[in-house]
């Protein structure tokens, strides 16, 4: 937990070595200046069939020897044992996957086995480029772990890559990224370092995400809420999952709720839950939010933003609550500022599935 | 120059990767465990005869193969030179380094051309710990470089080993680093993400200092120094140097001024300088050090803790100022936010010297 003025500072914390190179309208000068840089001859691209086009613009000034377009969502064995045959077949010396999520997944994927460096040109805000951690799904079962080698040796950022993402699904995504941030302040492996890039995360996401919405072809909306949800993504693998994550794990592999939106319309229980209990992490959310209180900052953000609101509008019953409290009761972090009661969390979930005000939600306790 | 809101994000940002254990009272365990970690087997100690019984009770729990105690400041090129013969004849797959900025940098001499691995636990503010750059001195002439493989894997800091600092060092010490927080915001390399860690060490700085001047021996004062100091070399060598480091260098070079002593007396004068020009770092440096205005806060810090007030107390004389004025306008940074003219740099110099008002200094230009 970030450290308020009394105590000492004990933590271990580890940066992870990478290159960022960003800029709007930029990926294409940079990928080609970031191969020649890192002297590989035998370059893999890696790219959703939908995304191929946008990838070929990026790829213009490199001599591709293979474009791989078989990319399915949570990395299936399969489909990694395929990317892996033909990462060997051509002798890849280079990965460089352009897409969201499931894209950089299969890159990291091919690297875990193969060895080769990953080049990252993110297309969403999914964060994973940021990270060492590596996922497979077998049949149903997902399989993840952190392996420094799949850690991309540098990631493109070109917010132009992302103007295509429309205004609601970029409004989720990037208060996913801000629930990152919020969340790691309390989470198990919290640090003053990582600390600082979420608090960063959260200034820049506050500023970036009314931008964004009120002009969408904006550069400057798009580049900070691109800049914003690469902070959130370091400052979550360093910081692991607190309880803000937990709840929405669960709702999103037990309920099948849509990610991001689930992560936007929790987020505001879970800070107005955790706040008291934790004053200098509130402390500084309202501070990066430019005011005094870090829930009323959050409320001010999402009404500007039309956040979504309540997760009945995206398939939650009343009737999943009891289920939802009993899995998230085994999954707390042992580090939450505040106990977490079976009441405390049903009062949550009954208020984020109506989207009620969070400050009645907790005031009975 | 750190983005202000209307303006594209463009940067290429390196991240060093590291990981940094940090405790007070546990350079002992911490040092026991990471050697276990990394399976190191022959371990090269380096620290100076002062320090050598520090640094045998630090390695107490380590099967050490050499104490090297030959250690000389600025790295002269024949100390390395010995220093390497030591590593290749006992085989040291470790060198672990107990000291302040010259250990350190013998530590990566020894790397530098023998591709060990190196465990820094510093006892001083140095900061040369956190950077990839080397310095070896032969004759008077220091050669300084950039590579990777002298970045220390781990950083140890344990704030009980700078309790011996005292207290008027350890303030100039830690505006050095405050002063490399600052000058980061504006140096050719500044980027967003060197500034969240520079606007973070500006923060911790001032937090510390005071709490270390009240009570010399408080963990809480010791440990966020040392933190920032952290912070400080990290933006820093991320951001590169900007006009007050350019000042300083000349000062110390071509008139042997103390290090820390003239970076903290000039420090205020190139913040109000710069500060007009640069509306987004002043107003950064003013919330870090908790009030409105940047240059007010300094000068509040400045007092409370008895800052270094005058470059006459420290050797310079007004006879130097126009040859230190000639040369460092050969160095000023091209990015500086606001043109530097012969006038500006008189007047500053005849400031620092004196140590009058900084809000008098540039009111006539």
């Amino acid at each position: 937990m970030p450290q308020d003025n009394k105590t000492s500072l004990v933590f271990d914390h580890v940066t992870l070595g990478q290159r960022v190179l960003f800029g709007f309208g930029r990926a294409r000068s940079n990928l080609a200046d970031e191969v020649a840089r890192l002297k590989a001859r035998r370059i893999m691209v890696i790219v959703s069939e939908r995304e191929r086009s946008l990838a070929e613009e990026v790829a213009a000034e490199v001599d591709v020897a293979v474009w791989h377009t078989d990319v399915a969502m949570h990395v299936p064995v399969e489909t990694a044992e395929a990317a892996r045959a033909v990462a060997r077949e051509v002798e890849a010396d280079l990965l460089v996957c352009i897409g969201g999520g499931s894209t950089t997944g299969l890159a990291k994927a091919v690297a875990l086995t193969g060895g080769q460096r990953v080049v990252a040109v993110p297309t969403t805000y999914a964060g994973s480029e940021a990270t060492n951690v590596w996922g497979l799904t077998e049949g149903k079962r997902k399989t993840t772990g952190v392996d420094d080698s799949v850690l991309p040796v540098t990631v493109i950022y070109d917010a132009r890559l992302t103007l295509s993402l429309p205004v609601d699904m970029s409004v989720a995504s990037g208060l996913n990224g801000l629930a990152h941030c919020v969340d790691s302040l309390w989470a198990p492996r919290a640090d003053p370092i990582n600390a600082a890039m979420a608090v960063e995360g959260i200034r820049v996401l506050g500023e970036g995400l009314p931008l964004l919405v009120d002009e969408p072809g904006s550069v400057t909306g798009r580049d900070r809420v691109l800049y914003g949800a690469y902070l959130s993504a370091v400052a979550f693998a360093s910081a692991g999952s607190g309880l803000h994550h937990k709840i929405c794990h669960v709702l999103g592999g037990t309920f099948d709720l849509p990610h991001a939106q689930t992560h936007a319309t929790v987020l505001p229980y879970v800070l107005e839950f955790n706040a008291p209990y934790a004053p200098a992490a509130e402390a500084r959310i309202a501070q990066a939010l430019g005011g005094c209180d870090a829930s009323a900052g959050l409320a001010e953000l999402r009404e500007r933003i039309s956040a979504p609101q309540r997760l009945a509008d995206y398939g939650f019953r009343r009737s999943d609550i009891p289920t939802a409290v009993d899995i998230i009761q085994q999954h707390v972090p042992e580090g939450n500022p505040r106990p977490v009661s079976e009441m405390a969390l049903t009062r949550l979930l009954h208020a984020a599935l109506d989207g009620s005000d969070p400050r009645d939600t907790f005031t009975e306790e």
